[in-house]
């Protein structure tokens, strides 16, 4: 993997040597332009319900997390979604998750593996139908709450995901976190993957995040969130809880827009990041 | 409309002059072997619950509409289905329905056409990632219960349906009652078609169901409707309430398989039918 | 029914002679200080979705419209909701629906009577567990959306409703409009039963609401509306679309708290009765 | 707890000494004539769909586990259920569950206190709310599927549902297994506890089951099934599968009613205590 990969987030189908999180070794400033990819959860009300401004953040990001039906996103506010995604030229991926609308798919379920591929087939499905008739295409896949975190820790809830994914489109790319179950999953089963940092999160000296719920583990302020973003892509380091720097690999970084003030925070992000000369563009090959 | 059409089950794109319900001009018989499908709903169990036996029914039938979910047919199931149905080459069609778990989609909703549309291309896209990853493919569709009904009379639920269809894939067929507002708009939306009969039905002199619930409206002798199926295929003909000979167009047969009754049923239509002569066979292109 | 009745709020369990929307005979001033309720619905948000400020409505209303999940409000909204309205003293009505979350229950659904009286049955069964749990109790039923429409104008959904309220629990009272099918149900059957206005739309000269949608239909101004309401508590009367005063019966004046803008109205309606010496308290026996 | 009652099916509100599953000490007979509860998952069906012979098992069993919606039991179907159950005698209890409709509350999940809290509140007041129209009365609580294994096992959960339960009406029993977290809670906030045995499962020398899928867990020869199910009720001992005897606390033994195979089992159970003089019959108080 070329140093550049992690901070200009271009992918390669093939990642011979999968970047390590927490990996101290400094890498080499690219001579081309930084590129950055921005992703964010959209579509995720549920009929007469909304969550967030979609519409201001559809400005901010070049990837639109598209929630599937299973934790938000009836399919009338699934196609709202997307066609709003496809006019501005934002990424579609699908955002798939356990079966708990009431929970919003937060609460850890242990799905057979049958039964979750299954289902992440059948949202993937479902949002590349709406894609199609909306003149898009799904591009990657990221999973949801509960799902994201057992995919990234549980190997088989990796391998099914990954499996379910490639079952339906092997082009498709898997969005998630440096150093996840997730992403080995899908490399070994020959799909490309896209690491992503967290804008808002502390992360420790080994690359990890600190846990919600932990002092810090959530950062506020706009200006500092930036510039450790434009730092996180410049130099592929970011500050951990202990002084020290870390370097997260990158192709896109998430951000949230649940909140007016997570819009501000996403919108400082990327401004901060445009200044500064990074280009901001969807991380899928050909966007 | 070549004569043949009606009895041949061959469908063509563009059908200049749609079959009549109730047309009674005696159709001449083809010189080809005469063709037909046979149709089923399948899948239509949910997680823990079966509905009737789709193994025997695949063995019978050459086209199977496959529940999406809104009335029946979780994910799981439906991989199941669509499984078993490749492996046997029985065409796969989605059969798409209101968002009614509780009332197996029986109940007739007023779904706004924004919504309506969504839902349909949801459940067909789900389908089809179902499809593809059981290296098959979704070839037609056949709106289920209340929603079959809705499409059938009401023309604002017939064109969101046949739009619905048409925008995920246009060369998709959409399978209905002949004379319906359902076959109506899929054609003037440029959809191909195709109608069907049903096996275990009376008809009125003017070539409709009698309605459920009307005495004599179900049949249950399987020799009798057997056939009668066998004449239909043949002649292009029933024989209506009052006993005069009725035209009925059909490209498919809609046989049921909830009961072992209605399995053994449709198992004599079959047998009835091939042992005459007729081939029995999908109605989409190519198959 | 003594003249005081429609303006004060007061209910008896049997309704001799019901007040006719459209009336126009002069209501006599009470002597006593005139009363009226205020109710709207709350805990209308699911899961992760919130809708509208029920804690800022909770001061404004005395009677709380809960919805009970089959088209808002998951269990533990439901019994957020509740707690907090019992703390404040605030009335506890079932919100009961058709099983549509997706619709938001304004879907018009035909669902046979055995299953609609067990729906019914079934929402307020749970809204009764959860109030218990909290130390409250049900008072009333108010159907929501497509099924207050269809419990309005369609007796056969009106007895279904007020069939199941009564197998429940027959102190309940039905909230509903004047002159609609469900409050004649309702009496018909033995259930107490208290009329209701509504703050925020304009009457015609018959006493019906003025169709959402057409113009006008919806008033915006809160110093219009509370004047109204106002006037309908002390004379029993508004003014009609052509300028014409109209009787309208009303125990209870239904408010909105989905919007900024509706809490206010909701407010200004409250603040104006209680400065004009009105009472504001719940409808329900007892409270 | 005087040494009959784990024979007789009596229940007290104070158990002081519980019995500890795998106490070897040998039970005297009791003086009085032996009495054991059969209790059995019933109306887990969902709208269209049936699940085993709900007829059948009313005629043998003394005790209903009626689903509550969550993972079965549409409000039509338990409501019939619990008519039938009225009319026959049989005792009905709620079965709560996880919201898991497409898992049939087969798949654990993390559900938050509070979310839990307020389901089994929500579950239990459904199931009253039908109990009361169909006057009847819900004596007792049993979770099930993936609820069951978490309140028999995980302390939080166990006091999660039984705080739910003692929130809605403090005279519920806790049917359960014995020994398990669910019991010890129930106890421990003051509600009353019934044990259950398992009719067709192995037990270790510990009186633990044998966990479905190992070899011999599940017994299929109902002639060994009722035979050992009459010495668990005359002497409080099963046979483990070491050979050895295993005390077993049981006031109701637990069958099985989704297969033909099953409800013979069940009948078969009965009909074998019946002969030899147990009394069987519900363990709820005043039953």
């Amino acid at each position: 993997m070329p140093a550049e990969e992690g901070c200009s987030g271009e992918i390669t189908r093939h990642i011979t040597r999968p970047w390590t999180a927490g990996q101290t070794g400094a890498m080499t400033a690219p001579a081309t332009q930084p590129v950055i990819d921005l992703n964010s959860d959209l579509g995720e009300g549920y009929g007469r319900w909304r969550l967030g401004d979609d519409e201001a953040m559809l400005a901010v990001v070049t990837s639109a997390n598209v929630a599937c039906g299973f934790h938000a996103g009836d399919p009338a506010t699934m196609r709202r979604t997307v066609r709003a995604a496809v006019e501005r030229g934002v990424a579609v991926g699908a955002q798939v998750s356990y079966p708990d609308l009431a929970g919003f798919g937060r609460r850890a379920m242990d799905v057979p593996s049958e039964e979750l591929r299954a289902d992440v087939v059948y949202q993937l499905g479902a949002l590349r139908g709406i894609a199609v008739a909306e003149g898009g295409e799904v591009r990657y896949v990221k999973p949801h709450g509960a799902l994201y975190h057992a995919a990234a820790g549980d190997e088989r809830v990796a391998v099914d995901v990954a499996a379910a994914v490639r079952a339906v489109d092997p082009s498709l790319v898997l969005l998630g976190q440096p150093g996840s179950a997730a992403l080995a999953a899908a490399e070994s089963l020959g799909l490309a993957t896209a690491a992503e940092a967290f804008a808002d999160r502390a992360y420790t000296p080994e690359g990890r995040l600190v846990p919600r719920g932990e002092p810090g583990a959530v950062l506020d302020d706009p200006g500092e969130v930036a510039a450790r973003m434009l730092r996180l892509v410049r130099e592929g380091l970011v500050t951990a809880t202990d002084g020290t720097d870390v370097a997260v690999r990158a192709h896109s970084i998430c951000v949230h827009g649940d909140t007016p003030d997570a819009v501000r925070m996403a919108a400082e992000v990327r401004a901060v990041l445009t200044r500064a000369g990074v280009r901001v563009r969807a991380f899928v090959p050909g966007s």
